[in-house]
């Protein structure tokens, strides 16, 4: 590339200012809006860093496709559609998936909260506290001993006390008996998913695996079945920007998946993984110079899939 | 491959008693559903071809992709984009994009009937004779001299007299000043390019057109910019087979269209275009056995771009 | 009552200012907006009236009351109710009373637009015109010789000009069958009869029918049967204000139409009918002055039913 | 009346066998299906009692008037409406009163569940356990020492247990900060008023307070303000039957309350007040034949107010 990652960096770092940090969770209104960082990992291992890129961050509605990932690991691929469904909701991340007072599974999508919440019933355990170790443990697998794969109790605290609106979800997935287990069980897995901190490095590397079939980036080493890789990477193709996911298809060109902690982990295929990381957001919740910062990366390194 | 493109087709043909004939179409209700055809070209264009490739039918809603090259050749992304949106609505292909009695372009989509129609009216010339001629002859350009497009005008009429539900979307386009011109006028131009028909052969053209950059596969000739290709390929994965779309990623991974008329064209960018024909559809009105067979076709081939 | 009707006329006229002639119908936009009259027409034959009682204006959708009782008239109740649901819609006049991608007629309503052009096509008569000279043959049988009841020309081709929505909903009960006439004409009725024109005395008049059993004021002559007035009155109460029948109910008490050309049809059963005409309109579409006139004059003559 | 109150109980008893007995609280599943009673107390304190009137069963949401009268009676109209709206929903009784992903508090109404849990959050006191005792105590006083008014302890455990539902709905609301305190707290209360129970006499003696001004029927004791009386009979008439309120209207013609334990409470203003219970319900989750007895009521004893 003409451009360095340095330079990209640069030249995005002024839409920091036009995003905002989201308000509905206290401890994510401390962050710093000016940040921005990236990693990039290509498939033969090679890493840039530019940046932010070493600021620790909570993973947030990243974790999704991890959650995915443990489901059909644990299900296989009809048990999972069994349960959650695979269409854009149309709708934002927190929307309830609900129409015509009926609730049916085949509305919800596991990347936005709703269905990843009843995706979380899906994770193989005896307690919930078990399916969140497991779910850490995979995320720690993706992301390779490097990385720094924490829990933000912080975070999670904030999370678990101002979360009447996934209750509210939930507590719908239980009426329509979507979600069998206790609500306060499942939701506490799924704060503590929300919560888990990592930096841009540890997106890179986890975007990655989805970007190299399934195997760990340099070692080769087999992960995950590439079925689930590709099965992933559709998703988040159509759906993981939320109702953002189609701008994002037409202006970047790659899978993706945005966390409102601030984090894009992003996927091209057969070239590389890449973690970012600006904490103000646009309107629909993505990161807003982090999008940009993509859209550039996508341009300079042609790396959409279309 | 191992498996040849005939036994592909063979392998799939029995699928195709399991859709339907659309019923509300009386002119598409006299095919016969046991017809499966394909043709494949590659961007350096060798063909291949088997079943029913040489019916003819005609191409409804695979002119989705088509009037929106012409309405961003005729304007430009941001002009079409102010205009439409390019978000999964999460609803059938002939739902009323209406939301709490708001009607907002951005939640149209072109390849959907609200937002295809109003596309119509960012295609330029004096009279909508005129842009449906313009329209026609970038069809026959894209599809090339060898494609027989034709305009079948029994179709025509049978929409035109059975298009309630879309003269009921168009006046909710009108009410809300999305379309501003007559809106049979309007519609006359969409029910024209609903009934523009042609073979396998040719959506295998127009979508290696799409595949190959927006280059004419074999000779190379620049028939539309790159970037117009690669936008339109964007919308065809997050929402070319309608609220199927997210199930056609997982499970075939290419940009594609479909057409209530038993036509798919998908598109495997750098790879090749298909054109697909069976007229028995599933319940979202997309070809049940061409679906089957492009899911067979993307896993013999590794197609998908995920 | 201690304050005569002249008084409560003049206390209420302030409110003309605070309400906003239509913008949506050019023939309506020109009103005078600070007008206000009324007229109370008592079961035994009393009238009263003050203010701008004798300006003529379009009924608007207060002929929705008078369009079910010719439906009742040539149909009975079952077969109107079959059609038709009485139930509230939770919406606004001119809603799209459809869900989920359905439109069940019992969700319609006969005094919302959608609903009650569904009934134009309950009336009998072997064209639209001849239906449409049956209303207004019943409109003026209701209101008596001494009512001026026309059909202002102006205001139908204003409303005919400007019918975008209402062509929207009428195409959508075409597609559902719920309508199979031409579209064209039973909307021209429709437009029709929103076009009739009277003051309000002729509603006072109507109203009163209503009130008294179906009998003509007075000489007690049988006009409709006294289940049918009811039923009318039934409807009235739970839906004739629009999304505003609640507020109504619990500020005024009585069953009562308005329609967006300024006037108000009340009923006090067993007391009297009321007409009131003011034209400027609350966001709800209900004349603002005329409903606070209602509310003083429920609250000095007792006149709720609750 | 030519005909005996014990006579139309017999009338209707067949209805019984039409109905169904709600599966979603399991201690409400194990009633008599063919039980039906009535008990009419008109303003002048005449009784009379027929069939299985003496039957003591949870009072559900008819407690909803009540709950909406001790919120008037502790803050006034305008800080109830400012909470709560007075418009028919359009839906069913425990829908989500929520449109295009926003909540507004004029979108709920106090007769169905969500604005009923709103209105908990209204009543004055310190704990909602005093709340709940100030419910109760008014409860108490509208019925007369004569009435069995308890709580059934077994109805609250298996509301409690099994409502995810209410749950949502509240969490919801708490989302919106239209209640800002503890959710299981508020539902507490909510479910405890649901619970109280009472016989046909309780609900007639209860519905004549309405029906006689707000003063006890015989003494003539004022109880609660005759302008609070008639605000609750114009929301029962408008909205207490749910989304059958339209179908109520027209067949019977009083306001009225249902609740899923089988009882009916209908107010004839200015003659009587009526308790009704047959505990197997109609789709919408009104008392089947309890709705037809009311009906055969009315026409005998010509009670509608239309």
């Amino acid at each position: 590339m003409g451009v360095s990652l340095e330079e990209m960096v640069a030249a995005c770092r002024p839409y920091t200012r036009q995003g905002q940090l989201p308000g509905y969770i206290p401890a994510l209104k401390q962050g710093d809006p000016s940040r921005l960082g990236a990693c990039l990992l290509s498939c033969d291992g090679r890493l840039s860093q530019a940046g932010d890129w070493d600021v620790s961050f909570s993973i947030q509605s990243i974790v999704k496709p991890i959650l995915l990932l443990q489901a059909l690991l644990d299900n296989g691929v009809d048990t999972v559609r069994s349960h959650v469904g695979v269409e854009a909701t149309g709708k934002p991340f927190d929307a309830i998936n609900y129409t015509d007072q009926v609730l049916d599974s085949q509305h919800l999508n596991p990347m936005v909260n709703m269905g990843a919440i009843a995706v979380c019933s899906l994770i193989r355990g005896g307690s919930y506290q078990e399916r969140f170790r497991r779910l850490l443990d995979l995320t720690r697998l993706l992301a390779g001993e490097e990385s720094r794969i924490q829990v933000n109790e912080d975070v999670y605290r904030s999370e678990k006390a101002n979360g009447s609106k996934n209750r509210a979800l939930a507590y719908l997935l239980k009426t329509y008996g979507i979600i069998r287990d206790d609500v306060e069980d499942v939701l506490d897995c799924y704060f503590h998913a929300c919560a888990i901190s990592t930096d841009c490095g540890g997106l890179a590397r986890i975007g990655c695996v989805l970007a190299n079939q399934g195997r760990r980036p340099g070692s080769g080493e087999a992960l995950v079945p590439p079925e689930y890789a590709r099965f992933v990477n559709a998703i988040l193709t159509t759906c993981g920007m939320y109702d953002g996911s189609g701008d994002f298809a037409v202006r970047v060109g790659v899978p993706a998946k945005s966390g409102v902690g601030g984090g894009i982990m992003a996927v091209a295929p057969g070239r590389m993984g890449i973690g970012i990381f600006s904490p103000a957001l646009d309107p629909k919740g993505n990161s807003l110079a982090g999008t940009r910062l993509l859209e550039l990366l996508s341009r300079e390194l042609d790396l959409s899939i279309f």
